[in-house]
């Protein structure tokens, strides 16, 4: 019932969403070559009635092993976090099955990576392993329910990979 | 001919854009109380063939004083920088007189602040002023000519405040 930690790469986070980091060469230079820009690197995915915003998040720390209980997900739009610290976090998803998630994935982050989080697609709550637990946010906003959680009939255990 | 740095703060940035940060209470706890969100702090402005999207951005640093000898603005959309560490960096924006840029301004972040750069709005590039100099941009993506440069005929030396 435990669930190992994976390093987060482009290639197995590919089903959930994308990794937003500088991997591989940037698409551009700018600033007179002093800056690389690696271009558009999340696809955004927000309803007609609603739109991108950046929103601020402070959460506190957890440490492994960490019991999972809870599952959510947002119908209406796609979720992007940015971290502002360098610190790593942990990012669980999972595959949906008749609407409830199956077969649970956790990754933790490496320096320098945020995730953008598909669409509908379950996740834990943002779970930063080191204080200050800052995060920029790109998320839908707009009217309507935008949220679905799923509690976990029986807890899992999240263990350090 | 110098302009000296200041403190980057919501009021002294008002005319500009917008300060990205956790100052003052959340607009709302989640995550059972253990996490605060505040909510759509960046007025995103695209034009309506655009769309915003995020990019990453990683850029030499550099050091105080700064010859400052280059302006530019976009004017089909804002852009947000989001610092994925807690360096400070330096944000350099100007008022506009008749199309070119005017009393320009020097700021200075703290850890945990980002900017969102007006549209049309005189700005510096990007400034990191520690390595490794890495961000998370959220700006304009589409067709059309999004950038102006204004060459300074005489070239502002920035020093720290």
């Amino acid at each position: 019932m435990t669930i190992t930690t994976e390093p987060l790469t482009a290639a197995a986070f590919a089903p959930f969403g994308d990794v937003l980091d500088c991997s591989g060469d940037p698409d551009k230079l700018i600033n007179a070559g002093r800056c690389g820009r690696w271009h558009d690197r999340a696809r955004l995915d927000f309803d007609v009635l609603g739109h991108g915003g950046i929103s601020l998040f402070r959460s506190d720390a957890a440490s492994l092993p960490l019991e999972l209980t809870l599952l959510e997900r947002h119908p209406l739009g796609s979720q992007a976090f940015i971290p502002m610290t360098p610190d790593p976090f942990l990012v669980v998803v999972a595959a949906d099955r008749d609407g409830t998630p199956d077969d649970i994935r956790a990754f933790i982050t490496a320096p320098g990576q945020g995730v953008n989080i598909g669409r509908n697609v379950w996740h834990g709550v943002l779970t930063p392993l080191a204080p200050p637990g800052l995060f920029a946010v790109v998320d839908r906003i707009g009217p309507g329910v935008n949220l679905e959680e799923h509690h976990l009939p029986q807890p899992r255990m999240i263990v350090r990979g």
